[in-house]
């Protein structure tokens, strides 16, 4: 290896995992892949992250003193999930790197800053809102965005959770009631063509890479099936994405969901900074998968080649659905991922589905 | 599910497995991705596959005591190579289903009663060959076999070791001696065109499946390269895997190697009861991959699609081979895998790399 040319962190080196299911699981694999180890810190002992990595710290996520002996056994720390508090985040930061950092993970963690960062720092298209804090706010939002709308919770919202759908006058006080007083957010409600998401990452060097596009459906509010690269292509989805990881200063692979409208604009409805459910499609298209890509990323890797070299059909596995794999098990070029999670519940995402389409 | 095509071992079973080194390791992915926990034994702690497993259990292979109590947390039992004592895989049958059994264990643990098996009982064709327990032995052998021909010990012999090429007639002594007096078996020396192996899998309810054609080329001995679906093909290569499989009642993947002549006759040189580092190339060939198939034919799966969506070429990270990454991991289409293992050794098997040839 010439100077320029060295890689950063060798294999040997330990990865430090926030957050222990099945994102972490996939990622500590995928490091495990490029010989390094990986070290989980979660709440719950020997949960799907931390059976396949080779240390443990169990503790709760605001726990400063077991986060500090966790992170000075790492070399380098990352996380799985955004709803990391801030302040550990920001702790990590004063002992070891963390990537991506504590600042997009404050921007991911309040849909309200999230918009607002996306709209006036990145400069990037996304619907309209306005930021609610009491039932007159939302009536005078209302007069400004018009119906139908949705109220979102700024924090903790997801797989639809923390939502509600306004369609007419008579629903504001009940979807006001509903947030039980958390802070919120009005958004304008979509009447798009598609869904759609890329998956790209910004390596410590600054060196960016993406998937092509992403179309994604979903059911009961949870994702059920993404299929990449989509037809037909959107070029902008890509543009927009560089954006935000240089306007973020990011390390690593970040999501971003968009609405596409019918004219073909992209509005992003919201951003994750990791790896994404709707880009596990990559683990099995011949290319670098988002995964391994996140783990280049961060330990200052080359990021390697994202040209899918097939079409991928991905389905979540969720709640009873894993209990039928004979068939798929059978079925030519398809792969089955699950996460060993000890109970099944409905909506619990226990696995995916990867089928080469072509 | 119907009752005929139930899946025997369910997610979140147990799967122990003898032996903790590369193979371990990658089984022990396979395996988790199919949602199974795994269980390493092996004397050394924390090794390349014990890093990537939820159990780990450490004491030598003949501690029956350890080996007991390892068995009797696990569900189903395999090994990632062919040295375990035959009287504890025997002892692990006693308790639970080790698959494949002590049988082709025993067959493949002694090149001599391999090689009589496979021409006796299997009914195919092996190179010549002659039982060796002293020079007078061998001197007559010769005379039977002529030269060049190649002396080795019956057991523990891998990548060349235990083994003496004797080209001329004043050779035969110092080739008796090197063996220390080793029962050994003597061969004779084949003028092949190319070398190639099958890897091939029957299961718990004798379905079998097999990769294609791949062909091998070593460097000092060792295996460099393995590329495959091999051109042109020897479909006699499959048909004698499943000769050797059912002559076995076998269950798992075996790798059987093969000189392939002139005439495209071909010659077994030995079996491996396990998966095999020529069969590498199937992570990244768009199929079930021989770590899943041999998981699959264990646990009683369905075994699923072996047939390769792309031309895939292996290269063994050996020594320090595994330094120069930085310009393979741009390199389009290429894929490496690492083993983790702490400390580089000429010769050692540090990783490999898989690279898509179309």
């Amino acid at each position: 290896m010439s100077g320029e040319e060295k890689i950063l962190l060798p294999p040997g080196s330990t990865i430090g995992i926030i957050g222990g299911g099945q994102l972490g699981r996939m990622l500590s694999t995928a490091a495990s892949r490029l010989g390094f180890h990986c070290h989980i810190y979660d709440p719950h002992i020997s949960g799907p992250a931390a059976e396949v990595s080779k240390f443990e710290t169990n503790g709760e996520y605001d726990d400063l003193k077991r986060i500090k002996a966790f992170v000075e056994a790492c070399d380098v720390i990352t996380y799985e999930f955004e709803n990391v508090p801030a302040l550990t985040a920001a702790f990590v930061e004063t002992i070891k790197p963390l990537y991506p950092g504590s600042f997009p993970l404050k921007i991911a963690q309040d849909r309200y800053i999230e918009k607002k960062f996306i709209r006036d720092e990145a400069n990037v298209p996304v619907t309209e809102f306005e930021k609610i804090s009491s039932l007159d706010d939302l009536k005078k939002a209302i007069i400004k965005i018009g119906l139908p709308a949705v109220l979102k919770t700024r924090r903790f919202g997801y797989d639809g959770k923390g939502q509600f759908i306004i369609k007419s006058q008579n629903e504001i006080s009940a979807a006001w009631e509903s947030m039980k007083d958390s802070p919120a957010i009005l958004e304008q409600f979509i009447n798009f063509k598609r869904e759609v998401s890329v998956v790209a990452a910004r390596s410590q060097l600054g060196e960016t890479a993406s998937y092509p596009l992403i179309e994604n459906i979903h059911k009961n509010h949870i994702l059920h099936r993404s299929v990449a690269p989509s037809v037909p292509d959107n070029k902008n989805a890509q543009n927009i994405a560089l954006k935000v990881l240089n306007s973020l200063d990011y390390v690593g692979v970040i999501a971003i969901e968009f609405f596409e409208q019918e004219n073909g604009d992209l509005l992003v409805n919201e951003i994750a900074p990791r790896v994404h459910n709707s880009g596990h499609w990559t683990q099995n298209a011949g290319c670098v998968d988002q995964f391994e890509l996140h783990i280049r990323a961060i330990t200052g890797w080359p990021m390697g080649d994202t040209n899918p070299k097939n079409k991928v059909e991905m389905t979540n596995l969720i709640g009873d659905d894993y209990r039928n794999l004979n068939e798929t098990s059978k079925t030519s070029k398809t792969f089955i991922h699950l996460y060993g999670k000890k109970t099944v519940k409905p909506g619990r995402k226990m696995g995916h589905i990867n089928r080469i389409v072509n």
